[in-house]
């Protein structure tokens, strides 16, 4: 029997047949090359119309790629970016930040994911040694890596403090949508209305094929972006692919339905979870994820049937991870296995 | 009335049909990320086949990430990639090969887009001396930025060139399939037999939706190339969807269907066009392109009907690019406005 | 009146008087630049004599060159550095490593600035990750940045741990002589016969006007670092007055003298403030340094006067330190003025 | 017979011994490091009388450094930098612009080592077009690296190119006292006041042991270049012992005695060697360089007694080189030499 990789992680998920039918719809006649046809440009509309008008956004291929020109934007190499010490930036990029930007990043300990004003002021104290990187942005991740999220007055606190302190406020988005159905709010609500001077909006994670986008909210700052996704890698040439996609995402609220489901079926999970008394469920289920301690003996018993990474290995914790086409059934048969397991 | 655009560039073209379905049929149930998935198994299984049983693949999203990891797996900063000054890494990549790997490019005139030993043997001359950086690789284009194909021989003859001077061969096959189609010659054939270490092999200018891989002759030297894929942003979560595409593409042969067909629309171009005295064709016609002088005020009305750029603009010289979808009535169209701008 | 910066650094002293002598003695004539010169060659073979007969030597121009050197020499991109997060490439280095090297840097709390195998154990379950950096060095500083020694023992196991663990050693040195006069054994014994691959030797901290050298145990390894010296923009032109210090520094053990005196010299200070009550010794006082807790308004008051470093300002922990021409009197001033100040 | 090495290059010459005193004289007592010190403040006011009251200065290692810093200051690394491909960053830094700034070099053919607006414009043509790297600033070198000598005509018009371009002027001024001398006028009056606006201003080559200097014209662009110093590696710990050097350099004149010199011995040497038929002076000598061409059994019997360069080994070019404290006599004994060599 093959092991069922549902729930290893929402990359694991395919792409959304309205996402795939629109690709099909948009092969059709030639388009100019690296975003100068008609389906890019409408599909920035589209972005402006969730994000703000002014808003400047470049789509681009993958997560990483998004948070190095994210990053490159806004800092130069002697500048640090203070960030958690699990955020994707920090521990899942192969060193992509510090090598593509030169810049230092400046962790902190945050146990569920997610950054304060305090956190981030521990790491101001270099400021003006010319031996010390400058802190020049903070980067939090919406929703976290653990699965939490950031309430819009914990993000509007960040940002408060980033701009008194002369920093920007990066946002890495991959799960922005699952932040913005748990919270109930919009997309522009929760990332640029809050402070967030820049974003890493994620489509790929939510049902799209490959796509993520910068979406800047300082467009004064982002002007030579084009150059830098371009140096970056992560210009695509048949652009109208990616555009395509997004905008599926953003017809009929695709993103929101997609992002709801994963989010519910995470919640479906963790109830019927908890009442197995070997399973812990380690931190808030907020967006697609499930945290969870078992056994270890469980957990090998697990992982002969489900694919799923364990996060802590020393205290046995594991991530259940959500998406877009993850069913009832299969939700139920998992914790039903997971059960099964814990005897 | 519309631009046309069909003979502006072959990532003009859209996706292949075959392509698409590939496409979708991958997309059922889950399947691992980042390229631990059997889509991905079985695609490294076809280009193993073409290039050669030990060969080393690494699929990429674009061809500039596929050269700067091979330039990344081959140099160290202190080094040198010696390249045409017409060469994609050199003028159309943003400086991203300098960014990314730290290496200089030491550039030459070749008037045809054509390297040859005697141009290589320029830039050996700041050997061991500590003030210069060292060269360590070759890249040459197959099919080259200016439309002309290396013969098998003149291939070898580099590759040997390289070999005997410590120097090892990179090959930008952002269009091998072209040079292959030309030649008459298999994949492997005209560039890891032949001497090639490394290899970016493209298919989205034939057909595909996005897709390229760095091919590895040397498996001994890209032992570390999984990371740097990964640093340089070219890791693609959904790779299953990149793994359906190529293998689509080693079905049945459609990468040569498609670049034999994009061949022949140019000499059809090429023919129509070589009967109108005031254009002349500058560039042997050997792949996909037509590089051709005409009057300034011709060139400028055809621009008015049709998207395509000027590769000189002292000299008027202008490329016209045929791809897998160009048509026969394209063709005949084309050459009929060209005529009439000519007049 | 002046504030004494005495014990501000050990880079607040001058130049030892015979280092200038040595230097106004290779001012004859003229010599090749850059390292081929007689000055050069002679002290080379010094360094070999103290390093061992294979040892490749680079002459630098400062720590941070030296330390970028090494890394730069055993890692790639997409490797990483493992050390205390106090280490100086970590903390006070502007973050060169990462922008002149691309590498992470892993670093662990160590309370009092020594590594153990433990600690760097923790971050090698990464091993083979793609999503992660990989780790190829350790580094460790010695003495440390925080005054305290490792015994041969404890470098001698970290050494073998790493070699084990496909790891290579970097030993931070720019404070190695006084390491070796505390441990009373020779500068080669106390780095490359224990197993460290690559060290940064320091001069400038012990009396020389400017000089630091790589100095490489595995010259297998280090045959291109000639042409990373130069691109890390630490090639001397006029070689010979780097070479002429290191000269003077090996005749006569200068080296050693400078780097006991100053050891004698944080032993007398420590043993005067011991009997402060307010003030408590908080690391052990094994090289140069003093590390001390004081009350805030003693801390402030005592600055009126002196110039010195608060390490932690929580804590109100501060480094004094002391070089190779402190005087007993300036220690018994010190002292005197310490005691003073927390009344 | 050892072989002559004064005219291999004017860092051959070893220290004037007013610098030399100087450095002694700084040392006494200690100083705080890294440049905050008396000495440091006091020559800062040196260099302000001689470039301008509001010029941001930063002393360095080398000239690498100091090129590296000047590009890093006014350059991002999807930027690029217009020279000569004689221009010492492109053909004599081993890379080190392009990996420590990531910024790519455009160069273009000046067979005197001097550029032109014509030169320059001709790199202009990929402004705003994203695959290409954007020109942000203009580098030349004065005197140039053949020898000769912009006039301050010259550099006036190349100004007001940049200027109007939107690109920045650079000097690489490692011998900008010899084109003073040279013109006649003073530092600022060739460098800052004719619209250059950061300067690599060189001493080393003008009888310093070791230092260099970049002057920002435009400190509003440089306020983070203290930063950009330290983490290229160009922060001297023992800042007082290169502060005392330009300290000496601009007492007296000494900058303009020396390189008045220099220049007057290159000039002395033309005239003697004009007089042999087989010399042919290929460069017009208007610093302190001779290139000339000679027969090479001439040039190859001249080499066994004097070290020298060969700047073009196909045309049998070389260059002569006249430092601080070349006396007639040595140019009378290598004009002789070199006349004996003909025969």
């Amino acid at each position: 029997m093959a092991v069922d990789t549902t729930f290893g992680s929402d990359n694991h998920s395919g792409v959304h047949p309205a996402v795939l039918e629109a690709i099909a719809a948009a092969n059709r006649g030639p388009a100019v090359a690296y975003g100068l046809d008609g389906h890019t440009e409408a599909t920035l509309e589209k972005f402006r119309a969730h994000f703000g008008k002014s808003v400047d956004v470049y789509m681009v291929f993958n997560g990483t790629g998004a948070n190095v020109i994210s990053i490159s934007t806004l800092a130069r190499s002697f500048q640090a970016v203070i960030c958690s010490e699990h955020a994707h930036i920090n521990a899942d990029e192969c060193g992509a930040p510090e090598s593509a930007t030169g810049c230092k990043l400046l962790t902190v300990h945050a146990a569920d994911g997610k950054l304060t004003p305090e956190m981030i002021a521990r790491h101001l104290q270099g400021r003006l040694d010319q031996h010390r990187v400058q802190p020049a942005l903070v980067s939090i991740t919406q929703a976290s890596e653990l699965g939490t999220v950031y309430s819009a007055g914990e993000v509007k606190a960040i940002a408060e403090f980033c701009h008194g302190h002369d920093l920007f406020l990066h946002m890495d988005g991959a799960r922005l949508c699952n932040a913005a159905a748990a919270l109930g709010l919009g997309l522009g609500a929760i990332s640029g209305d809050l402070g967030v001077d820049i974003l890493s909006f994620g489509g790929t994670k939510n049902g799209l094929l490959m796509g993520e986008a910068v979406v800047s909210f300082r467009p004064e700052l982002s002007r030579d972006t084009i150059f830098i996704r371009k140096q970056k890698m992560q210009l695509a040439s048949k652009m109208r692919f990616i555009a395509a996609q997004f905008s599926a995402f953003f017809t009929d609220d695709l993103w929101l339905e997609n992002a709801r489901h994963a989010n519910r079926m995470a919640q479906l999970l963790a109830e019927k979870v908890k009442s197995i008394p070997a399973v812990k469920i380690v931190q808030p289920v907020q967006a697609n994820a499930v945290f969870a301690s078992l056994p270890r003996a469980a957990r090998d018993k697990l992982l002969e049937k489900y694919f799923f990474y364990t996060w802590d290995e020393e205290k046995c914790e594991v991530r259940w991870m959500c998406s877009f086409n993850t069913t009832e059934k299969q939700v139920g048969d998992f914790a039903a296995a997971i059960a099964a397991s814990c005897k």
